[in-house]
């Protein structure tokens, strides 16, 4: 299965590479990096990525959406959105780390569904759709092919807990212990409260 | 303060993402990335970087050096090595996360001291030199310049450590916060034991 990474100038490094680092080790997924146009990506970090345009992509697989200061200047640019509502609908799975659900949410991806984001962002990303049941406290949300992460770092934690639901608990385990990282396995889990 | 990221084909790209995100985080440095020949270096993952060519580098500041197969290769590249002893060398601090210190320790830049490494590698890079202090136990291991870490997302939790050795505390847990992080800061902790 597909796992195309939506990459964007200014999205936030780790968003993506912990996911990336997770989601690579299920034999059956293929990595594939795109953006709206191709070509060089900047992250926030500095780090420049070729992508691919995403209208060459196969949207049946999982897409996956990070955040990080992008976002702010993406969810005012109607063509982003219309071709993230696209792809998004064409998903089989949508995951979307820290402010990335904001995004998903302005697309109209969201309407109806619970969601989280980026604890420090919440007031912002809450601001971007009165459509969106959006949850304070979780590490991420799952509702039915969205999966919404809380700020950053807690995108490993749900790309364990995607890699449990499709494949298992043990297949989750072991990419954790792979890579020798401590998983926060409880998603309804407040790791860092909304002050 | 510069910190210099040392790419190769075939590193693993959580190793050095997480160390990214953390140590872009102190205001005090600039991050800038590099490789043996400049260009593109493409990530176990299949992410594609631009790189410098590391002769064009200030190495006066942070050496950051990831893990992954492609160690494998470049423990037996004596140009690569060369190198990475001469930067090594001019750096201020010399960072290796996962397998990175096989390559330190081949440049013989760790002979005499102690370092770790990702514990399912442990044999090979203990195999690499008989004049380091090879320590299976340990999250991560400060020796003098020298801070190398475990597997994978062990690199985050050392630099951490290094953020709060150099600035404080108060730097790194608030870096931590920050990214929503839930930092193993106990660097002689074995979290993931040799088998």
């Amino acid at each position: 299965m597909n796992v195309n990474i939506m990459l964007f100038d200014n999205f936030e490094t780790l968003d993506i590479f912990g996911p990336v680092e997770i989601l690579f080790r299920e034999k059956n997924h293929a990595l594939k990096y795109y953006s709206l146009n191709g070509g060089v990506v900047t992250s926030a970090q500095g780090t420049r990525i070729e992508t691919a345009n995403i209208q060459t992509a196969d949207n049946k697989g999982i897409l996956v959406l990070p955040g990080g200061l992008g976002t702010r200047t993406l969810a005012n640019d109607k063509n982003f959105l219309m071709v993230l509502k696209t792809i998004g609908e064409q998903a089989a799975f949508c995951l979307s780390i820290c402010t990335g659900s904001a995004l998903f949410a302005k697309a109209g991806l969201l309407d109806g569904k619970s969601a989280t984001s980026n604890k420090k962002a919440i007031d912002w990303v809450m601001s971007t759709s009165d459509k969106v049941k959006w949850l304070k406290k979780a590490r991420w949300v799952v509702d039915g092919k969205f999966y919404t992460s809380s700020g950053v770092s807690a995108g490993m934690d749900m790309a364990l807990g995607f890699i449990k639901d499709q494949y298992g608990a043990l297949s989750a385990e072991k990419i954790a212990r792979d890579i020798e990282y401590v998983w926060n396995a409880n998603k309804d889990e407040d790791f860092f409260a909304v002050e």
